[in-house]
């Protein structure tokens, strides 16, 4: 019988040098630079439902750790450290092994530190919770958005959500275009430079995990605004623009989820400031409408009339 | 079909005056007081081996949040925020209702503000994560005990198991026994008060959760030293002492786990001060043995015969 603590030491016992007290103790020990303010948040993914059972662990690893840091980056936080509970059916060696491998290879990108945690018998689930700092007054948050601001969308919308389509045989995707989309859904690179880099100049922001609709939707009510919305403007990937005749395309761009990319407004005086980080970032990044007084958001098809729209978001009831 | 955010904001939206930013925003923003530093633990409860599926809600809550307090006062800090990630089978009102009010009875006792988290369906399974605040070099690690240091155990050891033996049939407990060693197990009061009086008096600190001799075992093994206790001056209840001749009571008290007292080290010469905060506690604080140089410990019984013990802690694996 291999003992939990031995388990957690083999795998997720690593240095710990940005911390004043790591994995170990009852509690770890941190201090956040100073005039920062500490960024935290926590998302739980269980099998079955976030990700596949059947999923490598790696990616399992990776995912977990890279929806949280899509959420500091929506705040515009510089990620610093990690806790994570896991349980596990069984403590089997090479799972834990391909699971550290996942989440440290990503943690090591960004610097990030684990500094604590757990792990038991159950159900196999991951729950990560992350810190980081930014500079006092600085946070973006969702609630500072403004009427005439220009609403920018980073990366593409969809690929993710007809990656998971295709394995759910609801369309298929021939090989080329799955491996283009797969990476997407099991390996998504959380936008942390740009999160950094729209500090004082973006309104608000949110990451776009439920949808991108959905996503709008809460960024809209908490900053008491409107939207207009092109559809033709949203930002999407070759793959997914030869599918988007298909209604269940559309539906991956508008809804789909999972996308880990920044929906942030700015006003329009920094759209060259903004425009200049896409080289600079080598990262895409598109204006897809703006924000209005009022309240909810206009879908404008090509021709100006509104797009009506079934499903909203992700809800997870 | 009730959505996520409505359950989220219903039940577990409650003022954070304490936060800079609370629920509701892609991270919560926080600040430790000045010259503090921050404490993080956290601890994964999966229905069926934490707690019993049919355990009540308020008890569920209560406890997720109380394991993790108890880490946070092993350190000697002062709890402040929590996040929690919850995975249920069900969106079920009245059960978050009942969870809803264990979690934040306990919270506000101790003024811990619930500043975001995550809420998904899944098997039963409750993520929580707590921070604290410790005054700079001051927190109370499990390396820092000493040849000769006294060995402390607040409270009594062995009622949380004996009650869990009794649910579990592997012993019978009178109605009134029964009465009065559950709460121990469903309800744990944290020993946060305790912990931060002994910043600065004890040498080092654990919470026992995994068994008195299991945690001591942690202790030991980080300090570096060895420990010899005397199995007649652990703390019992009266029930317990009831049953000390059978095994099973036995192995409640020195392995059974669930305890969530702190077992603690301090120099001799602080006796007369931790004496002292019995009364102004009304919390019993009682040495045990003794640390030594070497490794391990050794457990006497009355005739100062070592005991031998098999079962020396409550590994989850």
């Amino acid at each position: 019988m291999t003992s939990e603590f031995d388990l957690i030491r083999r795998y997720f016992t690593r240095a710990t040098p940005g911390a004043l007290l790591g994995v170990g103790d009852d509690a770890a020990l941190l201090q956040a630079a100073p005039g920062m303010v500490l960024a935290a948040a926590a998302d739980m993914l269980v099998a079955g439902r976030h990700f596949s059972p059947d999923d490598g662990p790696g990616t399992i690893g990776f995912k977990s750790l890279a929806v949280n840091l899509s959420d500091l980056a929506a705040m515009g936080a510089t990620p610093r450290w990690a806790m994570l509970a896991l349980a596990l059916p069984e403590a089997d060696a090479s799972w834990l092994r391909g699971f550290a491998g996942g989440f440290f290879g990503l943690a090591q990108k960004f610097g990030v530190e684990l500094v604590g945690g757990d792990t038991t018998r159950g159900p196999l689930t991951v729950c990560v919770q992350v810190m980081g700092e930014v500079p006092a007054g600085q946070a973006i948050r969702r609630s500072g958005a403004q009427p005439g601001d220009e609403i920018w969308v980073s990366g593409a919308l969809g690929d993710a959500a007809l990656a998971l389509a295709h394995l759910q045989r609801r369309l298929t995707l021939d090989f080329h275009e799955a491996a283009a989309c797969l990476p997407f859904l099991h390996v998504p690179m959380p936008r942390v430079a740009l999160g950094q880099k729209l500090r004082g100049v973006a309104s608000s922001a949110i990451d776009i995990s439920d949808g991108f609709l959905g996503d709008l939707g809460h960024l809209l009510t908490q900053s008491q605004v409107a939207a207009e919305i092109a559809f033709a403007a949203l930002p999407v990937s070759d793959v997914v623009r030869r599918y988007l005749a298909q209604p269940v395309a559309r539906e991956c761009v508008l809804s789909g989820g999972d996308d880990y990319e920044l929906l942030f407004t700015a006003p329009a005086a920094r759209h060259a400031e903004i425009a200049a980080l896409e080289e600079e970032l080598a990262l895409r990044l598109t204006v897809v409408g703006r924000i209005q007084t009022g309240e909810g958001w206009v879908l404008r098809a090509p021709d100006g009339t509104p797009m009506s729209v079934t499903s909203t978001g992700y809800d997870h009831f």
